[in-house]
């Protein structure tokens, strides 16, 4: 098993970054503009044609984790886990990332560690400055977008 | 053992790629530009008071392959091996890459997997508008900066 792993540290509060992963305009305001609560309780993040992913929230902890499951998707990322562990180091909010559970090394996962952080970053921006990223306007980083 | 992955496109040629990956002046316009060739032969990378690393090139193959083993610089990096895959995609050269060999995963190497997202899209900036953001200049990620 491998995963995608970033650090990021935003100037900030640790519940400012919080706010961003645990509600939905947090959410739709550095990841993707189109994002949804299912009629089952699953977060519905979509990217135009490219599709997107369903998350079931397994773990929070105000200001510390949020941690979802990935319940629908590209095959390789069903079952697969993501986490945002959160601590204060002075002025920085600090997320310590991780996508756990790949269950090989593809091309798609080389392209979701590079699009990971530019989401991070995205995420960064918008509790910084007010405003992030999120697709479709997000940053291109190849032909796979 | 663990690695870091990215895929990154850039509209251009894997020769242009290829080019600032394996000259100096090259690698200075994207990475860092106190970059220097040291008396035996490995290619130094400097990031003032933050240190650096020396690399060995150990494999190149023209518009195919760069790969370096990682002589000095921090213990973690010491011994890890790091490599550029090129090839072309229609009117993109896609770098896949990947910072191989880590021996546990630290907080260093989550960092390290969001800086090198940053300095790859340096990369692509540089060749495809003749401008990168090397340190000093660098995309701040952090208080690690």
């Amino acid at each position: 098993m491998v995963d995608i792993l970033h650090r990021v540290g935003v100037v900030g509060s640790v519940d400012d970054v919080y706010k961003a992963l645990d509600t939905i305009d947090g959410l739709a305001a550095w990841w993707t503009l189109d994002t949804k609560v299912t009629a089952d309780g699953a977060i519905q993040f979509r990217f135009g044609e490219a599709g997107g992913f369903d998350m079931k929230v397994v773990e929070t902890e105000p200001g510390k984790l949020v941690r979802w499951e990935v319940v629908d998707g590209p095959e390789e990322w069903i079952g697969t886990h993501v986490r945002f562990d959160l601590h204060q180091e002075d002025d920085f909010a600090i997320i310590m990332f991780r996508h756990e559970g790949w269950r090989e090394v593809v091309p798609f996962m080389y392209h979701c560690s590079t699009k990971w952080a530019t989401f991070l970053m995205s995420l960064k921006h918008l509790v910084e400055t007010g405003t992030g990223e999120p697709a479709p306007n997000d940053v291109q980083v190849s032909n796979w977008h």
